[in-house]
């Protein structure tokens, strides 16, 4: 049985292209005992995977040759352990490939949501990114101003939903006012400013009369430095991600670090969602309760194919996406979208 | 009565210069109703001093034309108040001179503490910083590493040996090998690495074989972007002050933030001494025990004569002192050095 498979045939310097990446065609692996094969449905696209290019992050590094990491959704179709029987659906740390064989201890089952896809945006990484972060490390109050990057991303707006739902003033920053525009009216963000439209210090603070009590930061470099400068005292500073810096191959730093912090008693905390598993049946509930009140908008940005997840990676980080990102490799056993 | 006051003539560009200031006779001012004369007994030299000079930071910017702002410990020469008496020893924030009118209610009494050093040092701004930054912003446990930047500096020496008697193994950042020397021998430091010699990341990977845990950070810029690279994961940055950055007309930011703090959940936090008023009776209760066990050595850097303060701020910055600076502008009247 023929598994196609997508190789780094080249670790990029800058800018990622097609021609960091082979499509193979190689076998379907056999399951060793306590194995699973697990069939590829949905594979998450995010700004972290151009980060594992870069070198060790909180995985190991990827190097020339492997196989593509990804995080997805699957279906077990044979199975070498009593915990896991073929048909469930279950999501692992996986490659893109049309199959692979796991450890069935990594591979985790998950509850019986249709359609899939909310199990990677608005239940899964993105919703409980946006959950974890914005509650657990930036601990908004309600009538606090919240800035958040990236707002039209898969993250962003969940953070600026997640805001509005609590009571705060929510402002996004995104790139071009098509962008813009779907933050404000799409998801209902107070206002966004467009970045790539220059005087973003005069338009934040336009948009931010009372200052800024939590900055979600999924860019850094010279976004973070002007946000900073709007910082109220004992601001928060949720660090999601640096997209801004993954391809920059002469990085720079907030030239207002460490000062900023001092003088106006900043909290500047980076967090990784699965370090709130264990709060992630919480994050669970209150996404759904906000979701059947209408409160939270789940956008979804579906590519079809395996053989298209360079692209699909490749134009996320040029920000091509609205909504979680996702690959769709197979079709939900169930039939469902 | 003649009042001596250092005016500062210009603001400074970059360096402190002798000639950023100017010393003039004035008149004694005559308290108002409410108010008291202050004769000034000795003045901290901080190098945050430099930064106000700067522009607003957590406190307005100085003016050229202004008397240079210090805070200081006086005896209370006049009342016009019901809250204070002649010869009360008192501090507040005041200015470069012999005499000074304020509000009785923004001077704050003192204990009857000897010497009265003690109070800008162990028991005043320094061990306070230390005391409260490490404690309530960096939470070392015992076992744990600490690493603190201006070692051999008034907070750095106060950090390092606060973190000794907690228990941390604790290592120092000074500049030449004399002031390491210091820090080791004199201040009981694990180790120190000579931020003058080069090689800083090899120097303090190699004197941190268990990584970083908590960073004491006095001094930003390339020290705190090498430091990062080694902290642990859940590392906390405590930041306390920048003084690379303060002169520093083109400041440059670590390349590695905010990329560090996400891959490695680190949380970096300002923080200002006052911000931790309310426990300062809970610091002087510990840091006398400390003192009384032989654990702290208290170390002082007295300059005499109020004329000499410009030059007693710009060795500070230079790196010139070996613990809390401070100018003796005139005696203490119980007679105690």
């Amino acid at each position: 049985m023929t598994n196609r498979q997508i190789v780094v045939a080249e670790l990029p310097q800058g800018t990622l292209m097609p021609e960091h990446f082979r499509l193979e065609d190689t076998t379907t692996p056999d399951p060793a005992e306590g194995e699973v094969l697990l069939r590829t449905i949905l594979m998450s696209i995010d700004a972290a995977n151009r980060g594992w290019l870069n070198g060790p992050t909180y995985r190991a590094a990827v190097e020339a040759g492997d196989v593509m990491p990804t995080y997805a959704i699957c279906e077990v179709m044979e199975s070498r352990s009593p915990r896991l029987t073929p048909g469930d659906i279950v999501a692992a740390e996986t490659v893109w490939a049309d199959y692979v064989a796991l450890p069935a201890r990594v591979v985790q089952k998950l509850p019986p949501v249709r359609p899939l896809t909310h199990l990677h945006s608005v239940y899964g990484i993105a919703g409980k990114t946006a959950f974890h972060g914005l509650l657990s490390v930036g601990k908004p109050l309600a009538g606090e101003t919240i800035v958040v990057s990236a707002a039209a991303g898969s993250v962003g707006g969940y953070v600026g939903q997640i805001g509005k739902a609590l009571g705060c003033r929510v402002v996004g920053i995104a790139g071009g006012p098509e962008k813009c525009s779907f933050v404000t009216d799409a998801l209902g963000f107070d206002a966004c400013v467009d970045y790539r439209a220059g005087g973003v210090f005069k338009a934040l603070r336009a948009a931010c009369p009372d200052g800024i009590d939590v900055y979600f930061d999924n860019v850094g470099g010279e976004i973070l430095e002007t946000t900073l400068m709007l910082m109220n005292e004992r601001g928060r500073i949720v660090c999601c991600g640096a997209i801004s810096q993954y391809e920059n191959t002469t990085p720079v730093g907030p030239r207002n670090l460490p000062g900023m912090l001092v003088v106006k008693r900043l909290r500047m905390e980076g967090f990784i969602v699965m370090d709130f598993a264990k709060d992630d049946a919480k994050a669970i509930r209150a996404l759904q309760t906000w979701v059947a009140k209408g409160q939270i908008k789940v956008i979804e940005d579906v590519v079809e194919g395996l053989e298209n997840a360079p692209q699909a990676l490749i134009g996320l980080l040029n920000g091509d996406n609205r909504g979680k990102r996702m690959v769709r490799v197979g079709p939900d056993p169930e039939g469902s979208q």
